[in-house]
């Protein structure tokens, strides 16, 4: 038998597979599941058994919440990556270090194939094709829904046919949850115009009432909660799970697919928007004008390049490089509130400050220059001016 | 006697100019205002009053607010510039209209100084000395507060003494108020770690209840708030009206100053910063990707050189004329909602929006391609990275 | 019948093209040529010719220089584009405006076919077929030669078989020849190590002895060579003609094709290489420091977008706007000189150049500004390192 | 009495300075000089006894090739940095490590004062004294030249005055010799249209034939020339005694002087020019296009801040960090030929050469993909363009 690794999260596309794949094509079919911060430990049991229930030989479901924060998340802090100015990249982010532990996992069993349940319509397809195809170019990829271009009914049908009786009603709004986030699908971001309503949102306002906060960032990595430690990925998870009380991260995101079409999707995302924005505003406080500057321009490319895929390009490495090298003096507090629906930034305390050093604050004459030396520094950098403007209009 | 140029506000320190360099240099001092959206008429007849008072031998009320909006408002609307991801520029791009109005003011006068009123510890006399030397080289500048790094308590002493007893206390606050937003200045924005007090900023929170807003663009510019037309300016100001009763636009911005220092300023801007979102939405819709892309570079870029002073610089054409052209097909309406210190987009609509299109949606299978389009696309997008993997690993 | 439009070349593919669709598919086929400035009047008649014998119904030839020099090679030149620092993207640059002219030449007719000659593996089929597929997204795509992988000595037998007898002896060498230069593709090209012989390029070295030239620009573009006025298209033919004879503008560039492979090619572009350098050197005298900083940015990713046919982006016309309002006073003399193999720029003479104003010269103390203006101007710009390094090294 | 160090080259300016600080200014004078690549062992020694004769305390010579090299010629290699396209940064580079080996020179001494010979319109002042000011705010930068705006012939007057009596006949050329590169100015450089004549400079054409030449690289770095190995230093020097024999390497560059002002400066930089090209065909070879397009622009701008004297902004670090982490395949061989006045790179042999993998090559079909395969990719490419057709023609 033709041993297959499947990509399996227990939803309706990819149980198909693993029903199709193990008893119509005679595929020794070995599910996997990746857990990238969505799962919690009852949901992989259920879908343990579920795949072993479908016909999969075997179930494995890897940890990779760390992985993914030490791959990719860590990068998108330190780039502040949004988007279009909006997007945490939570999905498309989850997808790259998926793909990458899939592929493992075949070469390890020693799988000839690998299946995923992707359409032929979205980003996700792109994203594992292209990893499993750079990684292991030796295994061939599966895809029965892509290529029957399946409908949900058919789908059910067929299970229903060989006795698989779940009940898989269609959920109003697709939802899709991981450690940087979570996205929302719906009827109203098929639609250019409608929001999504505030139910469609897994969390929902709990708290009434402001609260302070305080994030501790070490060379741009959070280290702290309101003063409590831990590492990077327990520290988002605690963050989420106070932010996410006050409906804080709600958006929706309009980008451009891989594929070429516009789509929008909601998300809620309370922790990386929080934490991008602090980390922020610290960078505002620690690093040069240049850095700043560069960091913006490359963090963008960074984000663009994940989003479609293209995580194993050297250039990615590199530009890891040039971030990680940014961080060296992003250490300190940053002081925020949180509000029903939003939250603000208060300040920062960093012992890299370079806003509140001896050298005089803004506004306020001071002892580093004289009145004579800003003129001359004025004057001077008028000279380009003064020459085109001399030159251009005596013509 | 020797004919100046004074750009005067009414504040302490122009005032103290007025004086001083009417009564103890011999210069004959003409007073200008440049309104970029700050002034109401009674506040421009006191300042009017209080010139001549001083010992100014006229006064000059400028009204720019259309210039201010045509020759930079609307470049940071198409460019979507955020200094810094945050601030929308208020105060560096009104001084850019001011110093360019006195300037010509001061050559059809014919004359050979103009004088400011600005310390050498901040941007506006960069401002200032750079378009007063480029466009006027043969013209000297005056300042006497930069020179003599004088105190308020001494200014306020020689005011006195010479017979100018208005109340100069302090305010708290040091508010500068335009068209495009309004800075605060307070102690707390000389720390690092302090927010600003809510009483701190001029608008107040006065509507409790959500509410429905559409903005009406037309090639990038506001052409209708909730159905209504007008032109642009008229518009921002409407906008303003209504969304500063929710408090809305707050936020505290942290730049690198021309003189090389960090600084501190708190603003509010609810119009700036609800049409700039609108509009990057509309955009979102409207343009592909890498017209997003090349503006987010350009943008950025266009707003530091802005704050910098660098207006003048040839670049910031092309830059206009890049970004102008870049808004043949943002037209289209914006729906947003108004709430209690923070907006929401809903969506928008328009002619020119990309997405929904007969071509198919985000997620679904569609008839502009095959499942087997789809899988030739990722096979060739993937070659770059099998070849690198493949000559690489081999090693 | 079935009308059909052929990018008809005269060369083998395309003649095979030609004799099959007519003859086998029941095509009526209408053959047509776009000269973008290498075809001879003799050559376009021997083509002519040919198409009829090989069962075309009709055969166009389509002079489309002057076209090609204004949607292309204009802005190649405002923007000094050079891909990867060595080539002026001759052949990219034709195919587009060859695609765009075939499809418009294919809509006149009402054809619902379009055929061309190429392989599966290269660029053109890539350039060709969006552009036909954007502009005419109802004409179906007819590509024998990708579909079927012929080889050479397929097409000939079938040729032969089918009484087409012309002598298609494989030359050592394939030229394509255009305004803005030749490629020259040969075994050594399939090699990473091997130059090109000499011999390969078609034009060899004539002149033994230097020669001066003045190339005349009016707002970057070409309006003369040597004092006698043309227009640029005339003028880029004459400056052709002189400097192919000293065997100028050779080179092999090695690039990423769309296909996502490395690709070698030979290239000889006497008047591009002279023309890019020659106006990259005015503008240096006549541009300031942030314009040439942009438009070399803007210029590499034209030229990469145009490379890879993503010429209807429509960010393309926002660059060109861009780079049309660089040119503003890019006008004046460069003075050069021919030699065997090379030529060198000598210098320029310009109203608009900003470097032999009054204002005094590089190194020259001047009256412009005093040696305390520049100490003041260092001592400014100092500031940010200076409070970097009190804050970072003292922890 | 007053330490001061005296950055001293042997030249008229210095000598002036030396003379006058120590006689009139009662400074206790420590030349020191610093060698980066353009002093012969003779040289040394005989500005050595000058620096004594004219009442210098003690005269240190800083061997700081090596520094030099490993500070920034080696990221002006990875970056492939040319100034405008054209200028390897020879003398910019050269002072910023002279300017670090003086102030930590003067550190050690203890010294208060560090003096330079500079005058008040060039790069120099400001490269040198913002390093002084950001690595030892506590220093004075003593300045006479600049100061006092000396004429040559003052200086020479003083000088003999004071008994000293070397012959100061002014070179026709200036000439400023260093391991990148050397400058030439002359009385041609301070025009726009006049290039230097051949005499000019140092290097005078002593070869007729043509010399095939091998490059080695290893991570970026030059590790042999014609196969026989040594450090990088080493090859350059030896690659610089067989090149500049052809005269190769001259070229005259125009740019933006940080002063505001346009410059014209030969030069002639035979191994610098030949290395970098040679270095970028390798990348071509061996690096994804990403990698080449964001090198492009960071290599671009560290030459820009480096040129400006911007060296010790924390950017700098950022980018060395990604240049180097893009080096790690940079290996391999370059062939190339020397001929009179120039050079031709012939080709590369790579281990990680990416264009002859067995993968196939450009314009031949190959067994990585189909045909179909092809032409899904690119009407998949195709998409935004026939939507944005399709939506925005219909209007």
């Amino acid at each position: 038998m033709k041993k297959l690794v499947l990509a399996y999260s227990g939803g309706l596309d990819t149980s198909y597979c693993a029903k199709y794949l193990s008893q119509e094509e005679d595929f020794e079919v070995h599910a996997v599941s990746v857990n990238t911060g969505g799962f919690s430990k009852e949901e992989i049991q259920s879908i343990h058994q579920k795949a072993l229930a479908l016909g999969a030989t075997t179930y494995t479901s890897i940890d990779a919440v760390s992985t993914f924060y030490e791959k990719v998340v860590k990068y998108l802090i330190f780039g502040n990556v949004l988007k279009n100015n909006t997007y945490p990249l939570s999905v498309s982010a989850e997808r790259i270090v998926q793909a990458i532990e899939i592929v493992n996992h075949a070469k390890k069993l020693g799988a000839k194939y690998i299946a995923h349940g992707s359409t032929g319509a979205g980003n996700d397809q792109v994203r594992f094709d292209m990893i499993f195809q750079i990684m292991a170019p030796e295994i061939e990829i599966i895809t029965p829904i892509r290529d029957n271009k399946l409908a949900r009914e058919e789908e059910i049908e067929y299970l229903q046919k060989n006795g698989v009786d779940y009940p898989w009603e269609k959920a109003k709004y697709s939802i899709n949850r991981g450690l940087w986030g979570t996205s929302v699908g719906g009827d109203e971001t098929l639609t250019s115009h409608l929001p999504l309503p505030d139910t469609a949102y897994p969390s929902q306002l709990e708290k009434e009432f402001s609260k302070e906060l305080k994030l501790s960032f070490k060379q741009g990595e959070l280290v702290a909660v309101d003063g409590e430690e831990g590492n990077p990925v327990q520290n988002i998870e605690k963050l989420e799970t106070i932010a996410s009380k006050y409906a804080i991260g709600r958006d929706i995101h309009v980008g451009d697919t891989i594929i070429g079409i516009k789509g929008r999707v909601g998300f809620e995302a309370a922790a990386p928007l929080i934490i991008i924005k602090a980390h922020h505003l610290l960078e505002k406080h620690t690093l040069s004008k240049w850095q700043q500057y560069q960091k913006e321009q490359l963090g963008n490319f960074y984000g663009m390049l994940l989003h479609e895929g293209n995580y194993l390009d050297e250039v990615m490495r590199n530009i890891e490089a040039f971030l990680t090298d940014t961080q060296k003096n992003v250490t300190g507090d940053v002081f925020l509130s949180l509000h029903p629906y939003r939250f603000e930034l208060n300040g920062v305390s960093s012992p890299h400050d370079l806003m509140n050093a001896s050298f005089g604050s803004y506004g306020e004459m001071n002892k580093g220059w004289t009145a004579d030396d800003a003129k001359g520094f004025i004057k001077i950098l008028s000279n380009p001016g003064k020459i085109a403007n001399h030159v251009n209009q005596n013509l």
